[in-house]
């Protein structure tokens, strides 16, 4: 059994390091931040930058991502099959609710998001996919949490950031919240990541019934929620339908 | 001067390899499809999943693309000046032309598309961004060529396809299409790559002015092209100026 590569692993760190915080750096803020000798850090920025995983800043020589990541990333949701299977249900949740409807699965202690459509309305929004979310913060990360999609552990190495005064912040409130996600079957986030705005979502099920994905609603939470800041009854039932759809297509036959 | 790391090298191949034709492969196909040793393949692959720019099916034992390659991707958007510079200016001239708009660089023989606005109505549109158009058979990819922001050895040698009889599939027509595009500033595509489809372009420049990327119009022939196939000046004249409009913001104060 082979074991894993040094290079591509450092290799793969400096992209993560390019993808987070200032997003341009130079030789020796990459080196330090890792750890690695400059000589080392170099000769992997150069191959990054040979397959154009990297570009180099002409004026300040400083790094930054390359254009070949967006091709693969893009060809990554190509073939991700939670998303091929959901496009036609989240199109028809989306005309149905009025909502914005976003698929999420996990990723690295965080929730990323592989679609998104739009609220229809003609208000200016910007496209999710591809944004990482907190899993403690967000209603699909709370999903993937409590149906066990996403590691608990993962959550709280990540840190359970206060984005509001609302937001989960004791492993205990995480907990009690979880419990009651898995009690109800969906979950909710109302102003919890920022204020104005609220979210819920649903597991999605793959084969076999495990949950792969969560599909969710968000929108200012006056849309989202009653006047007592309670999901509205016919969102949830709406987002369910649509969970359960999208779950009996990825061949999750009961549950 | 530290030269290229193969296995870093050999990593970027396998995921290339990954995003194009079947997208799902065995480790079997792909050790031969690199002329690689299996366990060498192995080591790679089992590195590439650890990071998750790699996954492999439970079911099959085929790898495919991974999740952490979507957000490297949308990241690299995110520090793309050309794109960031654009996107107001790309707005408008999808409202003002009533045309969908699209934004490409160069990236390996192709065209990389980084920005796309839908055309202002309520058809159903796919999103191109991460897409890559052949260099020959695009108006983006003729404007680059025309400007050496594409070097012409690379259309070459990925080939002159013929998509469509309209397809110009020598050397010498798409050397005399390209001092044309020289002299008169813009490109056009008419049924060259899809019968029915039309596009023009115009040349971004950066700061120094030389040209980066290209700015473009697209759609069905007979929105994009008068009666007799020829483009609309008026479409012409609009996009002209938001490509002159984005290369001030570039920093190209004249050329």
């Amino acid at each position: 059994m082979a074991g894993p590569v040094q290079s591509i692993e450092r290799a793969a760190a400096i992209l993560r390091l390019l993808a987070g915080g200032p997003r341009r750096l130079g030789l020796g803020e990459v080196a330090s931040s890792l750890g690695l000798a400059k000589g080392t850090a170099h000769g992997i920025l150069r191959t990054l930058q040979h397959v154009d995983f990297v570009e180099q800043d002409e004026a300040t020589g400083k790094y930054q991502l390359g254009a070949a990541l967006l091709h693969l990333g893009t060809s990554y949701l190509d073939v991700n099959e939670l998303r091929s299977r959901s496009i036609n249900w989240a199109d028809a949740l989306a005309a149905r609710s009025g909502e914005a409807v976003r698929l999420g699965t996990y990723l690295e202690g965080r929730v990323l998001i592989v679609h998104h459509v739009f609220r229809p309305d003609d208000t200016l929004q910007t496209l999710d996919v591809g944004t990482l979310l907190p899993l403690h913060a967000s209603s699909l990360g709370k999903v993937l949490l409590a149906y066990r999609a996403a590691p608990l552990d993962a959550a709280l190495e990540a840190g359970l950031d206060a984005y509001t005064r609302h937001t989960l912040v004791t492993p205990e409130q995480l907990a009690r919240a979880l419990a009651g996600v898995q009690e109800q079957g969906w979950a909710a986030e109302v102003q919890e990541m920022s204020m104005g705005g609220a979210g819920i979502a649903a597991p999605i099920r793959g084969h076999g019934g495990l949950v792969v994905g969560a599909v969710g609603l968000s929108g200012p939470v006056e849309r989202i929620c009653d006047s007592q800041d309670r999901p509205r009854s016919t969102l949830v039932t709406l987002l369910r339908d649509a969970a359960r759809a999208i779950s009996r297509d990825l061949g999750a036959t009961r549950w």
